[in-house]
């Protein structure tokens, strides 16, 4: 909880929130062409700011250089032209896709003559608390554009040059539209009791969103009062079942483990039938370049295979690494995936069609698969377009959480006089 | 948080919350038949064991006169034969409604050939936390087998002997249909620290539902580290519009106030125009008996009405009483309804179908009415079947919570072996 001497900065938020709400008003009486126009203006003021804002996060990567952060960390941070280009063409292809407010989602016709709908309306204002990847403010501030909520942004204190620029351009796209500068705003300050006031602001934020690494999603979830929407980790499981094809079971492991390993969609664990053992050395072969640790039936199925420990089945590697899980069919993988799984996503190789819905029904996972790869396991490849990322809890959305997922609904009740007996 | 010494109680509220998960896996895997039979079941044992349930429940409630309790406390808490059959009948009218579990909620086919859908899971493992009104307890035992969820249901102390036989009775229906008895189950103690426990057992439980006044509420919302579904208050205007009939002003102002002046859908401000205000004295005599507290101008057009302060704007009087204030017209009545609403059900009485949808668009609250009164505001009234209450926030449930909202969804992805380029 804040103490006392936080007054100043819970003030200033609690301010900051309420601009945020008189933007969402102005959003919401928006029409839809205003907010398309307001993301491609905000794409044009990305272009024609790319200098200024290269040389701003070219600041910024100094400073985290001369702190010593590890590579990875920078890499996130960077921005160069190419980068700028990237945002300001999703910023575009947003403004394409269809519009999630005003769906009528159900119709109830009563007998007493009320016509009762079910109607998708915007959140009101969304907090995205990130890390130090300005891209992820761009998404952000656009995604919740085009659904008609209000955003604050507060990315990690290194970006602070870069989200300056960036919030900048997503105004410089509302005012072009003539649509309130105060519908995406960012933190004024990197004062950590920021944070805290904003997932303290109990009718003031609608919901806050956090992207990055476990400390932050642990934080937001222990210091919220106000609604959260968590994406926790992707400990993704491929399971060979017996009657899997080797040639796909191969192919779809590479590609769910090795086609990028960075990625919450990434397998991180094979689990495989005792009877599919015969298929491994070929799955081996496929993982070329990938450090494989292995249960020992595993290891003797194929010498290749180094040991793996109790504490490799519940580790999300996000690298060139995988663990392999012997079991003795259906029952035992299932058990096995439920128990380690984060619940992210999890895909079953079989030919057999009746173990494959048993999996599907079975696993309580967010995104569960059928001979395809882990990896598919995302909005974009969903058809959903952009995603502000995938949901690992089951409250309001669960797996890619795109333009659908930032709305709520209300209910209108047009009648005609009608009163209840 | 917990401390050390609550380490018996937590240990406790986990096996509890682990045996839950494992009803939650037979009610997953159970027939839609199984799980009606088990409701009708249920009804069959609480009419086979209402005379030993009256029993209970009269020790229960000698005890809470002993103490001293308000007089609507005990009526809420006493069961006689009647409401034994009631809460018996809503079991069997549960068993009727369309089952929530595996409905399409989407498909996506995309053109590598995955086909992708959505489709309504339980959510596992639901807390109930409620006050002393037993038949809470049924209800929501009720939704939650309906819907697939393993329920822990935590009653208030003071009801106790009542709940041990409810949960018993639904315990035997869902024996009689071959269903672990697991997935009913209550908080086997009366330590407040068992509450705190079951709040913040992440992981354990995917949603709490606290349905009781403010205080309950507010501490649900303090402590939990896992989801919640709120119910707060329901401070509900109807507002008389310049254009409105005087006739279904009148009649609809006294239906959505004095109908049921306890329920959280009763109207308890009433908003009315300036030019509207020769309306007001027809209005004042459709509510008779009831306490009126208006602003200066409603008092100049009816000598009946007493004197408001600010704080009755803000008032859930859930009682015979009604606030009267006077707006200039539209914009006045939605500003003054955003701001003082609970955003729970708001409606607007008038004949001019464009200041009706301005209405409607712009009253953020779960509900918004047309012409209708807002004792509309329900589950049953909507056509949605029994409800286990109104949420009044944005996420995952809006308005009426009943049987689809206890679900939440997974995609199902089948390939042919596709990886992704």
């Amino acid at each position: 909880m804040l103490d006392d001497t936080d007054g100043g900065v819970r003030a200033e938020i609690e301010s900051l929130c309420l601009r945020a709400r008189e933007g969402a008003r102005g959003l919401a009486a928006a029409s839809p062409e205003a907010k398309d126009k307001a993301l491609r203006a905000a794409a044009d003021a990305l272009r024609n700011r790319a200098g200024e804002l290269v040389a701003a996060n070219a600041k910024d990567v100094a400073d985290v250089e001369a702190a010593g952060k590890p590579a990875s960390f920078i890499d996130r941070l960077k921005l160069d032209e190419e980068r700028v280009e990237a945002m300001a063409t999703a910023l575009e292809q947003i403004a394409e896709l269809p519009h999630p407010v005003g769906r009528k989602l159900a119709t109830f016709e009563r007998p007493n003559g009320l016509v009762i709908e079910r109607i998708a309306v915007p959140l009101g204002v969304v907090g995205m608390i990130y890390e130090s990847r300005p891209n992820v403010g761009a998404d952000a501030g656009g995604l919740c554009l085009k659904s008609g909520n209000a955003v604050i942004l507060r990315g990690g204190s290194e970006s602070t040059r870069s989200t300056e620029v960036i919030v900048a351009c997503m105004q410089e796209g509302l005012k072009a539209a003539g649509l309130p500068e105060t519908a995406i705003q960012k933190v004024p300050t990197t004062d950590r009791a920021a944070v805290a006031a904003l997932l303290q602001a109990v009718g003031l934020v609608d919901l806050v969103i956090p992207r990055g690494g476990k400390g932050l999603v642990s934080l937001v979830r222990d210091q919220a009062r106000v609604p959260t929407l968590l994406h926790l980790d992707g400990n993704c499981h491929t399971y060979i079942h017996e009657k899997a094809d080797a040639g796909k079971a191969a192919a779809i492991v590479k590609n769910a483990k090795l086609r990028r390993t960075g990625i919450c969609g990434a397998t991180e664990s094979l689990v495989i039938d005792r009877a599919a053992l015969a298929m491994l050395p070929r799955i081996v072969d496929a993982l070329e370049g990938c450090e494989i640790r292995g249960d020992e039936e595993a290891r003797q199925a194929d010498s290749r295979i180094g040991e793996a420990t109790e504490a490799d089945w519940g580790t999300e590697y996000l690298d060139s690494i995988i663990s392999v899980k012997t079991v003795g069919g259906l029952d035992e993988a299932i058990a096995h995936i439920e128990r380690f799984s984060s619940h992210h996503t999890d895909a079953i190789v079989t030919e057999d069609p009746v173990a494959a819905e048993r999996f599907l029904t079975e696993i309580d996972s967010a995104v569960v698969m059928h001979n395809a790869s882990t990896q598919f396991s995302d909005g974009g490849e969903f058809g959903m377009g952009a995603e502000i990322g995938i949901a690992t809890g089951k409250i309001h959305a669960r797996g890619p959480v795109g333009l659908e997922q930032l709305t709520t609904f209300k209910y209108t009740v047009r009648g005609t006089g009608q009163t209840r007996s």
